[in-house]
């Protein structure tokens, strides 16, 4: 069994950092780095596609919305026109930086709201789904499990390689819990850890309403800027190990 | 005789516009477009890469300062290693934006402070025109005269259009007098005019100084942002047809 | 009667220009100025209080969302605890400029998104009220007829004028029509002033919707960034010099 | 001996923090805080200054540059009857967020590369002083020694408290020395606290040149965000309270 650990890096800006990047690079597989619109700057997305092109970890666009005060995380309403070159722009930053620092861009992922609109909505997926393809057709598209991303995906010929977020719940369509709710984000450790068991062994997961759900994933997503992350992300590593290897999504889809 | 016309387009934000770009674009047969820094959005960069594309326009980075609110013209003391960065983003999301909309990139130019700092300063210019390269060695370099600019192509292998401001005074050396001191621009359209034909003609200009100095070039840019602009364009364009051929630096190098 | 005439002003950025700020201060008597987060910059504030004090035209904050890119017009969701404080820091902002300028800010008002959203929610408007009175109980808002508003208004001892925005749809409670749908913005000039006068002869307005509602104002708002505004503009304050007097709305509550 | 403890504060931005706030406002008299130019945002002035009031901390705008990226610590030529619309803007806003949370502003001092260039240059000391007048006359400006500053204040009726950089060297003139020069910080604890004891006791200060010069103080700043730095910032209070006592500003000149 391979699976991809991926983790959400480059979540600075100029003075100010976030999460333990150097950390996480030893120990995940690919990356999503943030492309100066929620987080990141170029200074910083250097940084990391360097650091990543050494650990030989894949690097992807983690794409949001233009929105630093509020991290991405706040709905906003854009035309979806619109916001479709801002995706594209994105892409081509962060693929900018990559080929610059010789290495490569590999995938993408939607970050914070822009990612729930766009999971849950077939009108927003669709567009923006298309300006990863018309981008680069080879893009993998890295996302938690959504209806609307993946018949967009397919409806492009674009690879989805669908992520487990081991500390997030999800509804009975394996949707993420929106972050505000109680008990949307899982802090037990060793309950995270057995969700990535179950997942491993059964093809499983527990869903916020307690329905056990088949989720069939490539990948799964640790984080990197809750306390404590560090040792989280290398015990999960362990839960992987046992079982199988830890894979980039570029080398389990090549 | 084969000439570039050249202009900056693409210098709206948001709601708001600057230049005649529909109109240049008949005109010009190169666009240097604003990346977001300076000036510049996803929409607009999308909108202006495409009209571009139509009319068989070559485009590129205009890469400038991240200083929306003094439009890229005042100078900034950034380390130059991160200012290197910054080029590179800026590179990406263009090319991004060419490639998504079917056209490609083609050049780039330093725009305002950066690219009069970067005029006259070899340890400015050397680092930023290897960000050039290391993105794409088949991109041109689009640069009023400058030996800093073109000692550090050379040195990286990349290819130089040098380009006439056809408003602009110069000095002895050919580089911009800076727009603040008294005659930098030139406004008198006839004045313009006349030293488009002596470029033409002699392959000389007349520097602020009052010397006849030697300016061989492969481009003039045009403005468009100032009354009359398009006019003037359109009779620039005149007097180069009269000579010879409007034809794009890609073309020429090709 | 004395009906104050009101106008959205300072709403370019950097080198950005919108509007006809200097003609409309020669109509209006008061003005909303923007405070950088939708549109406007210090130097632009600064300008436009001082030429309003010169011209005794009265002056306001023009409180928007953070969105430079979208001038403010699309939704955001966000905290209403942290919105309240984008509002006292925009309103210190544009109280600061007017002070410096020997000038005082007498009112403020919401700009787009975050005004329409203000006006259909309590649960908004609530807090964003408090907030102004927080800042200074004697401010007055200048607002659409909202019922969310109004009674936020009351609540903390705050004044609201309500204003008629000439070229906008409302509808049967009043609210305006959101830019987006058919009809919301009338085009006709002819028609605007017929508007203007119905609401001045008989205190009433004809709803997107058909019906005549009763519509009970103390001030005007004209547009200054439409072709024609600033004849438009005049011609309204020809309706009104007609049946009334042009008189401040800090005059009219003295 | 009365001496004022003073700090930057507020240095964080959106969902990224920087230094320890809490616990240096039970240590110091006096708190600078960021206005959101180079860093600070409308949440964070809230939360600091009223933390503050709470406390009985005194509250300033920490005025700087445009640039978040930077940190405000990277020199701009900015057009200097600009710039001091910048710094009205700033004070504006900070006194506004005072003013809602029932605390005052009392003082005002430029960050970052601002206050370096100010503190050198009589030509942008004096407008951007004469700003701080216009806004209010009643403000202190809190400044390492800087003959430029302090001539200027004088000239604006102005009163100046003068700040020791405990962990700064200075040359000669008593000026910081830039941070990029090898020495400019001094890092070693036990040599800031000896320096204010130096200070304290006889009045003076060891330049970065190795003269012995006179330094007279109101205030000592202390840093929040290098490691150790609540440690030393209490250390300092201790040598402090040893020979004189800790009150802020505005009490001393009142």
């Amino acid at each position: 069994m391979d699976i991809d650990l991926n983790a959400d890096l480059g979540e600075g800006f100029g003075p100010w950092r976030m999460g333990e990047d150097e950390a996480l690079l030893e120990i995940v597989s690919s990356a999503n780095v943030a492309c100066g619109f929620h987080a990141g700057d170029p200074v910083i997305m250097d940084r990391t596609v360097r650091l990543a092109r050494e650990r030989a970890v894949d690097v992807g666009a983690h794409v949001g919305f233009p929105d630093l005060l509020g991290f991405g995380r706040r709905p906003m309403q854009i035309d979806v026109a619109e916001l479709a070159t801002y995706v594209t722009y994105q892409l081509g930053a962060l693929a900018g930086m990559a080929r610059s620092a010789g290495h490569r861009m590999t995938h993408m992922s939607f970050h914070g709201a822009l990612g729930n609109m766009a999971a849950a909505d077939a009108a927003l997926a669709g567009p923006l789904v298309r300006a990863v393809a018309d981008f680069d057709p080879g893009l993998v598209i890295s996302s938690s499990a959504s209806r609307a991303i993946e018949d967009a995906a397919e409806r492009c010929g674009l690879r989805v390689a669908r992520t487990f977020l081991a500390d997030r719940a999800c509804d009975d369509e394996g949707l993420l819990v929106p972050r505000k709710l109680p008990g949307a984000v899982i802090h037990d450790r060793e309950a995270v850890l057995a969700r990535v068991r179950q997942l491993l062994e059964e093809g499983t997961v527990a869903s916020h309403g307690g329905r056990k759900i088949a989720m069939n994933v490539r990948s799964i997503l640790v984080h990197g800027d809750t306390p404590g992350a560090v040792e989280l992300a290398r015990a999960v590593r362990g839960v992987v190990e046992a079982v199988g290897r830890v894979v980039p999504i570029s080398r389990q889809l090549a």
